[in-house]
């Protein structure tokens, strides 16, 4: 029996759940969540219905998983506790410092109903820091480094088009390559948040709008542009549509460490991602861990999980013996 | 209380083990099992006994963990099913087309004596068939590449060196940069033998010896050179002793996979390895999985594992609350 899987939202993330269930010949996409008017939403798979969020506690018992795709600024911490208590379910929670109160509210409500949950997954928090936590157990002695891009910066692009004059804007994170080129080496070098990454912009300006105040505005942004080099490319309508429409992103993970009686073998531990769809990538890591929830939860284990707690073979629809046999 | 580990063993990897266990705070060596007489093995820890492994029944429960650090061709088959008996147990037997069997053998032995015990921890298999799990799982679409090197392969060493008229020869396995390049573009490339890898020997002649049959013996020998393009280069006994002690080693993973309803994206996981000493380098990991394999044991979760079986977390000597707070 095929494993109900039901989706909150229906946004890029969302969408990508859609195509990549279809990846996954054990799971079945039984319905998906709105707050906007149900009949309004077109999904792209024929006979799977729409519900109101508001049904969401009636339907609830149909479903063996609910993936979360709501945002992690004000959506996630709210909701994934409230439906925690309804179905098992999962989410992409992203902003590092607020892991460890998100994670306490959905274990008190998933383990309070009985429920399995994880939160976090994907790439960045999700195999970024699987990476990390694995090199560093191996390489207790060492150094971390983590590059990512190049790609879109979602939050960044956000902050271009807030400014006044901008109709249209995208930002992309470029890692440095003799920084890579660096850490690469093995020198462990010691970067600055300059040295990392530079950062690359494309607006479309409105019309007469003042170009040199705009590029101003940006490169000075605190937090978000101040400590970068960046670049400021004014395009046109049709050059953005034609070439800045995609989603792409990636980075790179390395642990620099020694071995050796006196410290003296180097060893480097690289891990990268080059990735066409963000989005669906995203999705294709939910839904390998929908199914390790849905296990967990099978076997009475309830309450929250994060990529840290499931054993990998809970990932994948193959035996033990097939694993052991092909993998290992 | 610290974790006790005892080591079976005192070649390349056990010395390994023994310079490693200096990084794991949590974890004390206790004891060394050798086959040799005890007093003539002189090892590099201090007030650490020496132990004959004819005294490892009496000994067992005096450790948590046993690290076997015998060969996989005909040691770990008998020894480890052998010792699961006695102790928790951890071995980096990897022989892949063997592990099926070696498997049962060791989990029909540490469970019937309510142990656990670990099989196959290291980086091929180990860290490489994590990777190649992980991807398969996240980009079920898709295909697999696993190149090693540049590095010392110690079976095609072995075999240079039992030709006649060879004194000494160490042979390097090394990746063919094209088709590393080729893969990570991902253009899916159908790789042979050939292509993937190249071999490069360094053979110190005997006196007198006929270099030229030498030469033709080695790139004809079926399975070991005959399907690669491989280069051999006599030297002096000083050159080799100068530049080809070393114990070096790495290698490349990738997937190269497709999402999308029609899969139109394109996303490439590369995981690779640049390692000074292969033997300290394997070490180190089946140092973390002791960790697990212990705590396993703790909670009574007897029988055989392997790496697929072990939830990340086990392997830190760190909390759920400071990884979450610190590495997700």
């Amino acid at each position: 029996m095929a494993i109900k899987i039901g989706i909150i939202g229906y946004g890029n993330l969302a969408r990508g759940v859609e195509s990549e269930i279809r990846r996954c010949p054990d799971m079945e996409l039984k319905g998906v969540f709105t707050r906007r008017d149900p009949s309004s939403v077109k999904i792209k798979t024929d006979s799977v219905p729409v519900y109101s969020v508001s049904d969401l506690k009636e339907k609830a018992s149909e479903f063996d998983v609910l993936v979360n795709c709501g945002g992690s600024a004000t959506d996630l911490p709210v909701t994934t506790p409230e439906y925690a208590s309804l179905c098992n379910i999962i989410d992409s929670f992203d902003t590092h410092a607020r892991i460890p109160e998100h994670f306490k509210a959905v274990d008190e409500a998933s383990r309070s109903a009985s429920k399995t949950a994880l939160i976090s997954a994907g790439w960045d928090p999700g195999m970024f820091s699987l990476l990390r936590l694995y090199s560093n157990c191996i390489l207790p002695e060492g150094n971390d480094y983590t590059f990512w891009g190049k790609g879109v910066s979602q939050g960044h692009s956000d902050a271009i088009r807030r400014i006044p004059g901008v109709k249209n804007g995208k930002q992309y994170t470029i890692p440095v390559p003799e920084a890579l080129e660096a850490v690469r080496s093995g020198s462990n070098p010691e970067l600055t948040t300059r040295q990392k990454h530079t950062r690359e912009c494309f607006v479309v300006a409105e019309d007469g709008a003042d170009k040199a105040l705009i590029e101003k505005t940006i490169k000075e942004m605190p937090n978000y542009f101040a400590d970068y080099d960046t670049t400021v490319h004014f395009i046109s309508e049709e050059e953005f549509a034609a070439n800045h429409s995609k989603l792409n992103h990636g980075g790179f993970v390395f642990r620099s460490g020694t071995t050796g009686l006196n410290g003296e073998h180097k060893h480097i531990i690289e891990y990268s991602l080059k990735l066409d769809s963000n989005p669906e990538f995203t999705a294709s890591v939910i839904l390998a861990y929908a199914r390790a929830v849905y296990r967990l939860s099978e076997k009475g284990d309830y309450g929250c999980k994060t990529v840290f707690d499931i054993a990998p073979a809970l990932l994948s629809p193959l035996s033990g013996d097939e694993l052991r046999a092909h993998l290992l």
